[in-house]
């Protein structure tokens, strides 16, 4: 059953986080490969969880070096052939399987345009792996599920260490990453517990908003995508200022909100 | 009733768009600022419909000067306070009525950091119109209807002509909005004649995905924000890949979809 093997793959989770931390020189090589850039823009790209990590990313990024991240439109570079400049840019490509087939045409051709492009990716023998100049293994093994639960863990761990990298607290992160690891590890049975008579009184729920801003804002956007895909509720993420400017109106009594 | 103020705004639309391009010194005004920074990156800001509009603003600035934008993260800046170096920049930010205060604050701090500020609004004399150093009025008129439907079009046109006029083809782009004008009024009376069929099937939805990629993006978001605050449908905006990458999974011969 799906469920059994998305479940299996939950409890992997800290585990999954040990190992993106114990991975010392891969991480340190992105790292000095960055800090040689500086990157005046971060690109990251990926689709579904991964592209939900990405909205991790601009916050971690923004937070620590200050830089400039934005989640590129694929499109842009890859459909409709834009001139972008890609000199000044570092590119984060986001994929499980490292075979999402845009991204890895949209890492080909901003490498050709002068970026430096990172792989984040369990299979860094993939086409994305090829494709980009450094790989950074994230390291959680295959997601057998396809609804992604440790990949998606190992992604926002490896944009927080890539950020901390680029202003010389990479252990500083990784050290808190390991604490994070282990209170998973004690509170994961106790969550499993509890989680059952919440999941019942929602069981005939068919919408759903999903409320979360800043930080906040890629666990929003991956709730409800998981809410969707394996739960068949047509939830949608919004920031509470986005709820505000419009969709306030759609909310009645039987209209569910989930804030975090 | 809100529906006909509503209806009406949307018949003022051709007028509304006309008025805009007829701003020529204010167009060329702002226009030959851009030109004279030719910014690396360009931040667009703004809330609901405006953000919408946003989405198309990437696509034109990409497509025409080649340009890097962005939807920024307001509170990356206002709540965080992050380090984000703004010299370099230009924010255009987009305001129905120039008086979003995240928006203004957002403006305010990236204006004191060296950006090339831009405002959008209907109203050039609001706290937003005083915060940016350049005003584009969008002589779309006020939006009695909440709902905003003119502001959106002429959103969508200034973010056109700006990027036209850093080309150096303003008229052109001109040209082309004056016969979408046209065009626009021309078609308004067979479309509402012909919508009533249509939205009366509609009337029992309760949830639905809204699908468009590139240049379609905004609109696809424009739609369901339209679909959830006027209708009271829950309604996701999601490009093609994005629905492949998850959400396919919610659908069956009841979860309607509109594709454009």
């Amino acid at each position: 059953m799906t469920g059994e093997v998305m479940l299996a793959e939950i409890r992997e989770q800290p585990l999954a986080l040990r190992r993106l931390v114990e991975q010392r020189s891969e991480l340190a090589a992105v790292a000095t490969a960055l800090a040689r850039r500086t990157p005046r823009i971060v690109r990251l790209v990926g689709h579904g969880t991964s592209d939900n990590a990405a909205s991790y990313g601009i916050y971690a990024l923004g937070l620590l070096p200050g830089w400039t991240a934005l989640r590129d439109s694929i499109s842009l570079t890859v459909y409709y052939g834009a001139p972008i400049e890609f000199r000044g840019s570092a590119v984060i490509a986001l994929s499980q399987s490292g075979r999402t087939p845009d991204v890895v045409e949209y890492v080909s051709r901003a490498r050709a345009g002068g970026a430096l492009t990172i792989a984040l990716t369990n299979e860094p023998a993939s086409e994305l792996g090829r494709a980009a100049e450094l790989v950074l293994p994230l390291a959680a093994g295959p997601e057998l599920a396809v609804a992604a639960t440790k990949t998606y863990l190992n992604e926002l761990a490896a944009l927080a260490l890539l950020a901390g990298a680029a202003v010389g607290r990479l252990d500083e992160v990784g050290e808190g990453i390991r604490r994070v690891a282990d209170l998973l590890a004690d509170s994961l049975p106790r969550l499993e517990a509890a989680v059952s008579p919440v999941a019942a009184a929602c069981a005939f729920v068919g919408r759903m908003f999903v409320i979360g801003r800043g930080l906040e804002y890629a666990t929003a956007r991956e709730i409800a995508l998981k809410l969707t895909e394996t739960c068949r509720v047509a939830a949608e993420p919004l920031t509470a200022t986005d709820l505000v400017h419009g969709p306030l109106a759609a909310l009645d009594p039987l209209f569910p909100v989930w804030a975090i």
